[in-house]
């Protein structure tokens, strides 16, 4: 293939040879003609940092040397890109930040250092006059970042609704589509090799505020630390649950929402309040309130939520996952596919590579910035204003449900829909369903203080939000 | 905004005034400070053509002069970017030329010139060293394009399936929620803005092969001909289809549909056979097939479509659009959104001018060059194998079913599920509808001739084929 007027190859340095690590490595090797003819020149694996050399792969290494020193790679002037697909904040950060600092590029699929890291890696990388691309690091094979950063540029973004977990997601539509409970559930997605043997990350919702994080930062040009997002698993969801919310006309999803809050001054213009990053504006935060003006606030959150049947994040189902995003200008957008997966996460690895060789073919770094728009308060979950799904079993017996009702009046919560079914003779018990009208967070949790504290409230089993996208 | 030391601002000449003209121009006024912020400099209108200067406008135009000379825009050694928005081939094809030889990049949202000679201008720029963007070709506010050159670089592309036509969804979507039949549908379509008063382009099928062949180019660096398009349009659908079709568990979509088939050799490496334009492959077409090779075919349809109910598409409604890409590595993606409209098409107009931008900031362009991998020869219509749903009407009296059988039968067509329910005793007339199994539409068309002339057939009413997303 090589011609003798073809530009050098492109030399990657690979850190981490997992299960994405080994299918970037199959690829880079199986389309190494296709990509050669895509980016004018080849790309070789120049060396690849693993953690133990002697452990038997599922192919050998073509061209590349093993190595058990990250120097040997971050270090190595005759490496261009750096692949980082170790996982993990150390000490990932720091080999990303070595490589910046010593000229390489940077490819990385690492949510851990990009949601917590993120603006001050690509400030570093601005500084150094390389690239930083992270697009695997969310939503496997499903173009986000390139999404965000380009082709939404000139949209205000006002929310973004997202199943950003494939684990969680498979174990709620087996729960939702053949009445499994959650322990089963879970056991069938580890057997499956979909969940991990400890799932606290995926079933806790952790994981998925680290991408939520990442999104949103790129949605409102801001950082948004996966800390500050309010966070609920799945792991008190029961199979009665999902009968109930299909009969109401909903299903049930881990969503990961973000949405932007305009201050007093009106719809807001983000952009036109954001500033490079070089000028200095990023420890700055957003600009005070004045008498006129408040400023944007965020909410961002990923909990159990019920979503209406008849759209189409309700049909995303099994290990899939999507991202509904509103614009100001697009109205909404969907982006739907497999969220991990050596296959996908390697297809954008290798799409990033791509794109990284067509900057160095041209000569540029950079070619678009990053803006910073300031840190966005975050508004306490307390301010929450939405409507509720609460399942409940109470003493079977006259006055409960008045009692009830009762209390969350007193709350200043209106039910708008009640279902009574299933009763437990034995424990002269009834299992109860509510619906309320859109309610604050602040009185319903204080409700449900006050209920768990009735002696006719059995159990206070479940309490899911209900997204409306009006 | 302007500092003393704020490179010079990017001159836009803009081609055509209608509602995504004015959109754009409303945009990019609106928007100039967030738009400066993204580029680091800001955009001026320098000039607009518009075709009756004298008309009224919904508001004056900023930094702009009206003119009705073309050349006063392509002419212009001040304009950095025309943005051609006339739609139609003649004469904003050969504007776009004439811009590209006067090096001016070109924003452009003309599916016509786009799919009809979008290989040869994207040859031009290269030779000009300029860039042509088209992101609002296809899809209004969906990124397809940039999608298509970057994110899923790394794919093999087997297969496109996509609603790219709002109108004709809007309609279908009517006669399958409502009942309604297909004239008050394309009425109230009509009324509300979505149809043309000449609605052939929509109905037929037209404007969908004009998008499909701008994608399936895309999708495998070939240049397909919106003429090489197989098509059928929604006008023959009624009602009743709508009814059997969902009992069946199935929806019917207008489909763009694109495939590629391997050929004799195995599963193909389209990018390793092909070759940069300016190594003049272009004319040269697929390598000959060899006693060992046989060249891939890509199939390219627009017919209504039978699709099953549980897929994310058939969930797709209203004006809204959706394009599901199968790829080698990413297995199945979907994107959604608006497919039409002032403001999405504006989104993706001004995305186009902020990435040119930033190249003209970089100095670079043909940043990502257009591979084309020569021409691919498509499969004929006759040759397709799939599934089918007939609905006919018959003499209403003995035997009548198994003759028809019988007819299918001698065409090695099996049938896979027959329902009969209404009749019509005036008529002595029975509703007859067929799901056949896997067959070939040459021994299907066949059977419908021999049908026709039956004398037990009183009407072929609706024949659709079935897509199984297998």
């Amino acid at each position: 293939m090589t011609r003798l007027d073809a530009p050098p190859p492109i030399r990657i340095g690979l850190l981490g040879f997992g299960v994405v690590g080994g299918g970037v490595v199959r690829l880079l090797s199986q389309k190494a003609g296709a990509i050669a003819t895509e980016i004018g020149r080849s790309i070789v694996l120049r060396r690849v940092l693993v953690r133990d050399p002697g452990r038997s792969r599922p192919f050998d290494l073509p061209e590349g040397d093993v190595t058990t020193d990250a120097g040997a790679i971050l270090d190595d002037p005759e490496i261009d890109v750096v692949v980082e697909l170790m996982g993990g904040v150390t000490p990932a950060a720091e080999y990303i930040r070595r490589a910046i600092r010593n000229r390489k590029h940077v490819v990385t699929a690492n949510k851990d250092v990009m949601a917590t890291q993120g603006v001050d890696i690509l400030q570093l990388a601005r500084e150094h006059g390389v690239d930083v691309y992270y697009e695997a690091s969310v939503g496997g094979g499903i173009p986000l970042i390139g999404v965000f950063r380009q082709d939404l540029v000139a949209n205000e973004v006002h929310q973004v609704h997202a199943i950003i977990n494939g684990t969680t997601n498979y174990i709620l539509s087996r729960m939702a589509g053949d009445g499994v409970d959650f322990g089963p559930a879970l056991a069938e997605a580890q057997s499956l090799g979909y969940a991990e043997s400890d799932p606290t990350a995926d079933v806790e919702g952790i994981d998925a505020t680290y991408k939520l994080a990442i999104l949103a930062s790129l949605a409102f040009r801001t950082q948004v630390s996966p800390a500050a997002v309010y966070r609920e698993g799945i792991a008190r969801l029961r199979a009665a649950d999902f009968r109930y919310a299909r009969e109401l006309g909903y299903v049930i999803k881990l969503l990961a929402i973000a949405k932007r809050h305009p201050g007093a001054r009106g719809a807001g213009a983000p952009g036109a309040r954001s500033t490079p990053l070089t000028q200095g504006a990023r420890d700055g935060g957003a600009p005070p309130p004045t008498d006129e003006t408040a400023a944007d606030e965020i909410e961002v959150r990923v909990h159990p939520t019920l979503v209406p049947q008849d759209i189409l994040l309700a049909g995303v189902n099994g290990v899939f996952n999507a991202v509904h995003v509103r614009g100001d200008l697009v109205g909404d957008v969907l982006f739907y596919g497999r969220g991990a997966g050596a296959e996908p996460t390697s297809s954008a690895v290798v799409a990033d590579i791509v794109d990284v060789a067509h900057n160095i073919n041209a000569g540029v770094a950079n070619r678009i910035p990053f803006h910073y728009a300031g840190r966005l308060p975050i508004r306490p979950i307390d301010r929450l204003e939405t409507r509720y799904y609460v399942r409940l079993w109470v003493a079977d017996r006259p006055g409960v449900l008045g009692q009830i009702a009762q209390v969350f009046g007193d709350h200043q919560i209106s039910i708008a829909s009640c279902i009574q079914k299933e009763t437990d003779p034995s424990a002269e018990s009834a299992e109860l369903v509510i619906i309320t009208h859109p309610a604050r967070e602040a009185d319903m949790q204080a409700s449900l203080s006050t209920l768990e504290a009735l002696g006719t409230v059995r159990e206070l089993s479940t309490m899911c939000r209900i997204e409306a996208f009006a």
